[in-house]
């Protein structure tokens, strides 16, 4: 260290005939100092002494929105305007400064990644902070200040149309995946925006629909992604959501945004709405809000400077505040997290420059989708397809062309390139004779419920059959698409089952071609009904810019598939915890859902009540086979401040080298509540080589084991006996290890 | 020093147990003197390595339109895109991108500063730097890198729609009064435009009239402002001009951008063209263009990324250059300007942050306007009117009401505010009864001719006339506006006259009051028909913001009037050298046009030919009365790298503050080549309480009074007698004083 100090002293004696120059550094060691200790004191006295600057009508315009994505600075003094984007698999297109018609800019096409459940699936949290600096870096070379992600809501029902763009059903994997992507956007200079907090779990009377929970569900299964985002990641900014919650509006939340999120997690960021969520502008006030964002206005729409004057947090705040119903502390207390925000997005000096489009982006996002597509089914190994074949391929499906960009709401991306499915396997098969007719065509979603659409009894089913006869093998392309009622935000599922008859046509295919393997892209589980009759099934996700060759590498082995299932695939729908109970759990009565199935959500359901899914949660094969063996934890008993470590030595039995995920399970038989037989408490992605073992530790802090206590409202840890599952899949278990904790 | 340096390793050693700290502050400290110096190896080599990694297609992206305002940079390696705006009075409100219409964002109204006519009738450098500062800090709070001004074309004929946007007719004063505005514009990190390069001096024909002009008058009058704007003023960037000069346009020029600008002057910037300006893609490739914007696309307005595909300086300058018809080093030049632009602008991490309608704008604003007012004429003291009269004021006029930042072309501005000169007549004279009426309505630019319009002879005239038979007194706010054909960009005056029927109008009003003073909105000078029957005149531009504020403050007395005519008013147009010649001289016949006055422009005709002029160049009157006394040179006697010093006293002999403009010409009697009678060659704006003297001194280089010589294409400093002019007025002289140069 003295050495470098004598290397600066050094480079300042030699510059220092030049007054301005020792001046100048003298200002930048300051500002520098400033940046750098961005929730230190001094930055909180520059925002106190920025706040006695501004007037009133200043910090009101502040809180609420001046367009569609962005929100007024104060010109007079220099406080830059704050740029929001939706996007967390990709920075959205420009949209009009106020309507939701784009841009039509052309400098907006970037890098499309694949969708959050994908980045899930790949169980690597070291790729989550890959994603999140690539997009951040986008963000940041777009001028974003703030990106819209990533959301969390938990997986509770396959129905939800917007779970594709959440990170599965269990709270744990939720929230290691999203901690390090939130450190990776933030890297950036550019705020992540965890959401939408919290049980926008269906989307379906999404903007009323009041949920009532147990407290117990709702700390152990809902909010503990939202809380690892804020306390672990850091995330500078939270969005409501849409619904209510035991009566009140989740934007302006009395329990949820003041007592929770700001007092217990101590968040000092910005609670933004979601585009539309506030609707009292006294609870909007009071309860926590602190930047308004909106898509109605006052009906002037265009062209006018008042048409977010009637916003909740705009002049019926600023009344309120000028009546003296509402103290000015309040709103500068939404000012001073804004500002605060600022000093760590816009006003830091330090922050990087973005890029976009680069090869390393495209790189993140074949990765991240090479590592997440999850292969359920391999019967007779037809996967992989070795890319020296000369057979015969059948590519059937309309999602080996369509682009999965385009649509499902406000996720939609305008993407630079998209490699199609299609395109990812003619690349790769080369010597292959490649041949695609769609087979189906998405009709209107109305027509989307079980039975076959208009479309599907023509020419396109009998083009398919004549193809399927002549082809080797068949590989089909369907799954969900990104319409309404498919996946897609505003609207749920009309239908467990895989739509636009793609479930008769699989049907008609399996009986002229019994060499069929299946890659399903959706972000949802659907029902299965050929399920035995076909040989292979992918589950791949949305993917991105690089869709087909992530696909393409993972089809012809070059890849070698190490994707698990980041929610479970039941058998039929009423499987699912969520819809067990019927309509009053999901999807309620259109004014109250009661989330009945209480904690027991997933596979805690499916293990709990011995209802065996499809798929499990956890579960995924390899082109190669992994043992787990001398599985050890470190000791037998455990007090409430002891770390748990489980040992265990992993080894690759096969020819190829991969990766398994490592999932170790805790649960308490005999719990004096009740309890999911097992929950998730750690995992770990292993790479190894053909035939190479490895011993690997997890470790689990025994106070992750507490259970939420609804009478006295804390976590409680509970004596006694424990079970430690350690397997490779939630239904794959290698051992059960008992301990006691004291 | 030592104590600074010892400061710093205090300040060190206090924080160098954090390693990371002291790791960043290297980080730095490197990064701190690399964007110091900006033109220094380092950056350049930075450039050269940028500059290794990009691909012929990134190149010829880098110099083209992306949209209205913006040009690509390189995503894939962080490279921003250019922003621009026009502005040289304000920045301009959002475009779309591709296409002229308004974007109709709220947040982009802005400070108006006044016209440059008026900024130069200041004759006050320190308050063009003050100008240029305010500009640019409005420009970086609205993410610009690059501000389309200043404009410095010399004001040839007053029927050029332009000469509002510049700086007036003498190249010494255009040259002196845009040098620190440059500097304050880009002071924030924001890059001054100097334009346009050169002699679109009249706006009919603009896109291909051809200019013949000798290489003198090239150089001593059209060039000098340019020159000192790239060499004293640094100006980072420049636009070429739509005309053509000797048969080739200039922005793409091979004597003007490649000979003169890049060789001769070092120019190390980039030429931007002025909107749809380049015409040819070889030229454009070879004669120093760097950067090609435009108006016109390929016809495909919306919705394409293709639409600029068809500029000389994209597919077609690609195919050049994949085909080795232009060598890659000539879009290596270009991009290479366009980087170390950026590393001015976007990439200097020091830059400042801007501000936007502060009071501190509106206090330049109202400065510049207050010093830039002329005033005319003032018989018996009709100004000022004292702010306690009881009066009734008739203010007749359209232009008392009009907002003058509304039209004009290019430079019209979105202001936040704009008052009124009637407004603040109202506000300044409370005690008066203030009468309004328009007198007239500006029709089409049709009936402007000097024929009455059609809206004169109705109700508005007899109004007025009733009106000001009431009054006290009168007065006539008129003048031009910023309609097409009167100040307006993209075309030229139709006549000489006042439009609208408005010397009509005032001969009316004279018969019936005698009291009238007349208050001149315009950019250029015009007939004055009444000029003897009226009382007071003033001259005062387009004002922006602040304009009623500023010109209350004049007549009222609050501020006393100390700005100065920067261009003749001749008496009738043929007094003017450039309409003396015939139509050949000005606007020439549509292809080609001769400029037949050569170097006699302004006042140097007016004084070398004999013909007085209505108001002469440097003429402004005070409220007080101003003496120069003991004009002295230091020497009679000067060598070529002398410096030549006239000391003056200047004394204010009135009972009000307020301030003259010490003006110091110099003519070569018996010239061996053809000269003007005397030329302005220092001047100094100097504030003076009542009853103070001070002496002041003006330094004049001795290298200053070269002549261009066309033969040997140098300067050519003549030896012998010169005459030293000193007065307040270029026709009105205190002293004349006989050097000798050797």
């Amino acid at each position: 260290m003295q050495l470098i100090l004598n290397k600066i002293v050094e480079f300042i004696r030699t510059y220092m005939k030049d007054k301005t120059l020792i001046l100048n550094l003298l200002f930048l060691l300051i500002f520098h100092f400033v940046a750098q200790s961005q929730t230190t004191p001094q930055v909180e006295s520059k925002i106190d002494s920025i706040l006695s600057l501004l007037t009133l009508e200043e910090k009101v315009a502040m809180v609420h929105a001046q367009s569609k994505f962005s929100s007024p600075g104060v010109p007079r003094l220099g406080i830059p305007e704050l740029w929001m984007s939706d996007g967390p698999h990709g920075v959205r297109g420009e949209i009009n400064w106020d309507n939701w018609g784009y841009a039509n800019w052309t400098n907006d096409s970037i890098t499309a990644f694949p969708a959050l459940t994908c980045l899930a699936a790949t169980f690597n949290p070291d790729l989550s902070y890959q994603y999140g600096v690539a997009l951040g870096e986008e963000a940041r070379y777009r001028k974003k200040d703030v990106l819209l992600g990533p959301g969390v809501n938990i997986y509770r029902t396959p129905m939800n149309g917007r779970n594709f763009e959440y990170m599965g059903e269990d709270p744990y994997l939720a929230s290691v995946m999203s901690v390090p992507y939130i450190k990776g956007v933030q890297k950036n200079g550019v705020a992540a925006c965890i959401k939408h907090y919290v049980l926008n779990n269906q989307e379906l009377w999404r903007d009323h629909i009041n949920v009532e929970i147990s407290d117990r569900a709702l700390n152990e299964i809902y909010l503990p992604a939202f809380k690892a985002a804020v306390i672990e990641g850091g995330s500078w900014t939270l969005m409501g959501a849409y619904n209510k919650f035991r009566g009140q509006h989740c934007c302006h939340h009395e329990i949820l945004l003041n007592s929770i999120l700001k007092e217990d997690w101590n968040f000092d960021g910005v609670v933004i709405t979601d585009w539309g969520g506030a609707h009292d502008t006294k609870e909007s006030a009071l309860y926590g809000l602190d930047l308004e964002m909106g898509t109605g206005t006052d009906g002037l729409t265009t062209n006018t400077k008042n048409a977010y004057d009637n916003y909740y947090l705009a002049n019926p705040f600023l009344k309120l505040l000028q009546e003296g119903e509402v103290e000015e502390a309040i709103v500068d207390d939404k000012v001073k997290r804004l500002l605060r925000l600022m000093f760590r997005t816009s006003l830091n000096p330090n922050r990087r420059l973005g890029r976009m489009n680069n090869q390393e982006h495209l790189d993140v996002a074949q990765k991240v989708g090479g590592e997440g597509i999850v292969l359920l089914k391999n019967e007779d190994n037809f996967f992989p397809i070795s890319p020296e074949t000369t057979q015969t391929i059948a590519v059937i499906g309309e999602n080996a062309t369509r682009m999965m960009t385009i649509g499902g709401g406000s996720s939609e991306l305008k993407a630079k390139k998209e490699v199609s499915p299609l395109e990812g396997i003619r690349k790769k098969f080369k010597n292959a004779k490649i041949l695609h007719t769609m087979g189906y065509a998405s009709g209107p979603a109305l027509y989307a419920r079980t039975e076959p659409s208009p479309y599907n009894a023509d020419s396109l089913k009998i083009k398919a059959i004549e193809m399927v006869k002549k082809a080797d093998l068949v590989l089909f392309i369907g799954g969900l698409n990104k319409n309404h009622h498919q996946d897609c935000e505003g609207g749920d599922r009309l239908s467990y089952n895989l739509p636009f008859g793609q479930d008769d046509l699989l049907k008609e295919i399996i009986a002229f071609n019994k060499n069929v393997g299946i890659v399903l892209i959706s972000g949802n589980a659907v029902a299965m009904p050929w399920i035995e009759d076909i040989k292979g099934l992918m589950q791949a996700w949305y993917l991105g810019s690089q869709a087909g060759n992530a696909l393409a590498d993972i089809i012809s082995g070059d890849l070698n598939p190490s994707g698990k299932l980041p929610f479970s695939f039941p058998k039929k729908l009423t499987d699912n915890s969520a819809h067990y109970y019927g309509e009053i759990s999901y999807p309620g009565d259109s004014i109250n859902q009661e989330y009945k199935e209480d904690i027991l959500v997933g596979y805690r359901w499916h293990d709990t009540k011995a209802i065996e899914p499809m798929f499990p949660f956890g579960f995924g094969l390899s082109y190669t086979d992994f043992s787990l063996s001398n599985i050890e934890t470190d000791k037998k008993f455990y007090n409430a401040s002891d770390k748990l470590t489980v040992n265990i030595t992993v080894t690759n039995e096969g020819d190829l080298e991969g990766a398994d995920v490592v999932q170790v399970y805790v649960g308490k038989p005999n719990s004096i509540v009740g309890r999911a037989m097992k929950e998730l408490k750690g995992f770990q992605k292993v790479f190894l080589r053909k035939g190479e073992s490895r011993q690997i530790s997890i470790d689990i802090n025994i106070n992750t084991l507490k259970y939420y206590d609804e009478i006295s409202s804390e976590w409680v840890l509970e004596k006694g006996d424990y079970y430690v599952y350690v397997g490779n899949s939630s239904d794959n278990i290698s051992r059960r290890i008992k301990i006691k904790v004291d």
